[in-house]
């Protein structure tokens, strides 16, 4: 039986460079579809491209109106493709106007000298955490597994908190084994970080998302449908907009993808 | 008398989206101009475009081909324009070829809530950190004061670090009022976080570089000539890649811009 997720990302060809994608009631945000969904279908398309050569290095996509509930189309664009990496441009409209835009760049998996000089924060195991329930008008929150470390939010009786950081333990709910679109949803589930620091619900969302996925294809292989450990956390509120710098680690130890998001807010001084 | 950076960052309009451009050799690289002055050019380029709306708040631009000395092209193309934020694609072009592709988004400045909640790092006074010189074939390095607080290279005889930070004053040389393709180009003015790690020189060069800007433009002409604070880490290198995050701070504490990249670079392992 197919996950939902499979479902949500799902695209099928409809010309050369172009696919046609539908969004689904259970990857629904507040309004429109959530924003990792729609960026992991955008990944999906992109994988499924016959002229995609490796995997996915670097992704950047740019939210430009919201996404109703219903059929959208991807389109993709292979700009140029080097001995060792490979660049795209891809647009995705639905009704003939444009709701998201963006780059990625895939690459093929070179033998280096490696190391992770960065360190997962400390978090304990998954079990030690109980599990959270996002309010039920966030549909998308239920497809996740999310056990919080720090910077929960009681979404009943939310108070602020002097720091924006959250880290949690996050998988698919039923587990999937990871994968690239999967990754690409799970670096946009932070909750906007806005509402931690005010202890309120604002209007809120993501402008701009980029995600670094250092995990090879072997890598999430092994990862399996195992948890993933995130955090996030803001260094500048103002104007209307806040920022995130996240990490996404193993259980193990393997710094998977670093992600950087640029978000609007609603919040008259 | 013109800055040279207002020369190599200068475009003249060659149609209704598109810019001409030149490669100036005082911003040259090793191999071609560096990249955030390109990056700055393109930024000059969005601001010069009779339907900008606003100021920037974040570019993504990813560097598909090395780009030779000379005449270059920029095409610009307004996504949407909302009520606040508006959003752009462009790409550059070189002999017929792409060069480089991203987006970017402007925006409007709102009066909202505001808190900066990262802390800039501890740095002294510039005066205190003696000015550093890079290799004589890093053209454009000459076209910034550099006072390493942490993370220098002693590029005569380089040694491997465990830490891949790097803490710098700079400001352009001559100074410079700050701007935003100004500020675009210090984003970029980390030399490769592997020479640092490695303690040798490997051919390594940005692939996608993400920058916010925080500063609104009331917050860039308090800051005119003055230095600005930069720190950047990586957080994992392998497979030919490497990433990093990096923030930029004026003397009194506001942060003007966080940034992420990612790099690649050749080391058999």
């Amino acid at each position: 039986m197919s996950h939902v997720f499979d479902e949500t990302i799902a695209v099928s060809p409809i010309g050369p460079q172009s696919f046609a994608a539908r969004t689904r009631p259970a990857y629904n945000n507040m309004v429109g579809p959530f924003g990792g969904a729609t960026a992991a279908t955008v990944v999906n398309a992109l994988q499924q491209h016959p002229q995609a050569q490796g995997a996915p290095l670097a992704l950047t996509i740019n939210y430009l109106a919201p996404v109703a509930e219903g059929e959208w189309t991807v389109t993709t664009q292979p700009l140029r493709t080097n001995r060792t990496n490979q660049h795209w441009a891809f647009t995705a409209e639905q009704n003939d106007s444009l709701v998201a835009s963006g780059t990625a760049v895939f690459g093929l998996v070179r033998d280096t000298w490696h190391d992770t000089e960065a360190r997962p924060p400390v978090a304990g195991e998954p079990g030690e955490h109980p599990e959270s329930d996002f309010p039920d008008f966030i549909a998308w929150a239920k497809n996740y597994e999310k056990r919080f470390v720090s910077g929960s939010l009681d979404f009943a009786d939310p108070k602020p908190s002097d720091d924006s950081t959250t880290t949690q333990w996050i998988r698919d709910a039923p587990a999937r084994p990871l994968d690239y679109p999967a990754i690409t949803a799970i670096a946009d589930s932070f909750y906007p970080r806005v509402f931690l620091r005010r202890g309120v619900y604002l209007p809120a969302g993501t402008i701009s998302l980029t995600v670094y996925y250092h995990a090879t294809p072997d890598e999430l292989a092994e990862h399996g449908d195992d948890y993933l450990l995130g955090t996030a956390r803001s260094a500048r509120f103002g104007h209307g907009h806040f920022d995130h710098y996240g990490q996404l680690w193993s259980r193990g130890g393997t710094l998977l993808a670093t992600t950087h998001q640029l978000a609007y807010f609603k919040d008259p001084a």
